[in-house]
């Protein structure tokens, strides 16, 4: 079913008339109402969405970039008329305007199928933290899906729509993508607007595209960067030169800062990943992953929960019972920093942002595991705050040191044969020159 | 003597041979020993002096672009092996090394010749709060000098140098020089390097120059301004076409938007300014001064004054007495703010700076007063916050929005006979492309 869903093959099949927008759309209607109850925290009425399917008939399959495509949206965007609940049920409220991102893929043909499930807040990378359910991984439910956009990940890994919308503060679009065997592109911040967001930290926030392909994502991305100057935090893209893929030179993290956490076949699989680099003609070079390493410390140790707080206040103040117990753990902590402490705080990532910069004079993209291990649901409940920690070690410090990023398939664990992932990243605006990269390396990712 | 000690004038003698650097430091030199007290917080000895000038005589004026030019260094700066006070006697330290600035200027052949007083820590732009005593205004001792620089923009309208370091948060490398008829320079954030400055506001802090014309300020801007990685907020000049003057739009606030503070003649001289303006040929605009007017809030009323006390958090804590009273009543302010609230005054500033925006798409450069009117040091001894807090009412936004500015000198009150000034502020960058238009209206201001 995935690949059929594939944009470029459902565009295809539109313009041959091989099948129609309804056809597919009704389909996918019958598989959600069947699947697993924690993908999904609302849907529109069927009504609605056969509002979207006449509005098309109107048009041909050349007229849109994403005629007819469908997609799930995270439930922490606002969809115009639908609830948006953060999976905090105390918080729901309907939105009265399609987030703008959210507008731009409905104006080019998306037709959006529902409100996936997510880390209360978005603050998570596990996927365990929400009161509508967890979400099975697509691969083995015994295994956590992934968070915070966990809804997202796993309705398009079991085929549910051509692509989906998360988001990625410190790795909520990437984590879901590795543990479910996606595409996750976390854009350049400020490149797909914010506005209609909840913000779990509004100078961080991203939203995120996960895709079955890198060429998906772009496209998908193509559409959804649409300058937004509503959004103080939106920048226009700048284009940056692409390389051939065979002109690129990949930093790889000295052997003394990789840590799988005792995943001896994800080690595995990260070593073929670059055994793989090479045999594609790549030029690798060791680079220091410390001044990444010691930002991604920051987002969680530092002021920056104060972000959390502050999206939150009201409710955590008056009905701090409505929150998840871990997310209520996590938030509440961010009154305590005072002004000052942000300050500092700043100060120590801007000097790590320095030292971090040394990497780009050497290469043009990093190559790390997205997520060094993955765990099972019932071990991240038992130790739910650590275990989520180590799968943010890769992905936590891309948005405070301003980067681009894609997770990518890399294949499949030998002892579980759970699907793994590794991520390129690059500074700012050069997610296009990114996806070159990421699309050859994927094209290259074994089949299970 | 203003004049002769201009950096062209200067250099031209120098390479005539009708001086020398060292005919001109010797006299510089008396002049200083004889003059107001409260100027200076501290000299080298001659020795040093001398050996300085002993290095050039190795040299000739066409080796170094500003061989033997006399200068002098706000007391927050660091000059090696000379006291930092920041105007705090128990703050003071022997600097190791130069700041990064001072470096690149004795690099090229300018030649210190003290350390100025200041509005203590930086903070203020009155000139009357430091222990060292009040500089006297260059021309009329019964108005406050204007500060936090005051001492380097005295030195220099007194004729004691060819040009001053200052430094600029909030206004104290412009307010200072519209009150002593000089040219003030607040150069785009990170151009120049703050290695080597005491922090006052860590991210807003811009060293400054004061000169006798623009040109000048450019040629000391120009050795000034290498990129210095060691300073995290270090950024290198991007260079940005200039216009000719006739091809410039300059924007003018809104008449409601303009307040004097009840000085009818800085009025009538704005009017006048404008009036140049056209005269010159240049075309006028009505802009929205509010969005700037409304960041500007931010910087005393919001968290940005934790900035100062994280910059002084050891010395407030265990000596507070050591301050100068109003200096501890506004710092130690800074400890009382979250890091929420940090957090959502940068969500503020962020909505400020997008909307301020707007002005740029119809508008290469906005005039405004400098300072809407001056008092005398009597009146700000009697009511210290308020009446620094309306010098500030053009000059607080700046660096909060990212913008460079020009202050320049614009004629004489017709009441007091006391300099007065306007500013030109575009986007961060522009600097080079706002000295044209700043050096043309300079041209045409009346001598006294």
């Amino acid at each position: 079913m995935s690949t059929s869903l594939r944009i470029d093959s459902l565009l295809q099949a539109y313009k041959s008339g091989s099948t129609t927008p309804r056809e597919i759309i009704e389909k996918l209607w019958q598989e959600i109402e069947s699947s697993d109850p924690a993908i999904f925290i609302s849907r529109p009425t069927w009504d609605k969405v056969d509002a979207f399917l006449r509005h098309l008939e109107h048009l041909t399959p050349a007229a849109l970039p994403l005629y007819g495509i469908p997609f799930v949206i995270k439930d922490n965007i606002d969809q115009a008329g639908e609830p948006t609940t953060c999976a905090c049920p105390a918080f729901e409220y309907t939105a009265e305007k399609s987030a703008f991102v959210v507008e731009q893929l409905i104006a080019a043909g998306a037709i959006p199928l529902g409100k996936t499930n997510l880390d209360q807040f978005a603050t998570g990378l596990v996927g365990v933290r929400s009161p509508y359910g967890i979400p099975k991984n697509a691969y083995d439910g015994k295994y956590v899906p992934g968070g915070s956009s966990s809804g997202s990940a796993v309705a398009l890994a079991n085929g549910l729509c051509s692509f989906a919308l998360g988001t990625d503060t410190a790795g909520s679009g990437r984590i879901p993508a590795s543990l479910n065997n996606l595409v996750g592109m976390k854009p350049t911040r400020g490149v797909l607007s914010n506005t209609g967001l909840v913000p779990a930290c509004k100078t961080l926030d991203c939203i995120s595209i996960f895709a079955l392909t890198t060429d998906d994502a772009l496209k998908v991305y193509e559409v959804a960067s649409t300058f937004d100057p509503a959004d103080a935090y939106a920048r226009p893209d700048i284009p940056i030169a692409s390389k051939s893929v065979t002109d690129l030179i990949v930093g790889i993290p000295r052997a003394d800062q990789l840590e799988f956490f005792g995943n001896s076949a994800a080690a595995a699989l990260f070593d073929q990943s670059i055994e793989r680099l090479k045999t594609m003609g790549i030029a690798t070079k060791e680079v220091d992953l410390q001044p990444f390493l010691d930002a991604a410390l920051l987002l969680y140790e530092g002021p920056w929960v104060a972000e959390r707080y502050a999206g939150i206040e009201d409710l955590i103040t008056t009905q701090p019972e409505a929150l998840h117990p871990t997310t209520y753990k996590i938030i509440s902590g961010g009154i305590k920093g005072t002004a000052v402490d942000a300050f500092r705080a700043q100060y120590k990532l801007a000097e790590l942002r320095r030292a971090s910069e040394v990497a780009w004079t050497e290469v043009d993209a990093i190559i790390t595991p997205t997520a060094g291990t993955h765990y099972t649901v019932e071990e991240v409940l038992n130790n739910p705050v650590e275990l989520n920690s180590n799968l943010g070690r890769y992905t936590n410090y891309m948005n405070l040191l301003d980067l681009a990023a894609w997770a990518v398939p890399a294949g499949f664990l030998e002892d579980s044969g759970m699907p793994w992932g590794v991520t390129f990243f690059a500074p700012a605006f050069t997610d296009r020159k990114l996806a070159v990269l990421a699309s050859a390396f994927h094209a290259q990712t074994p089949l299970q």
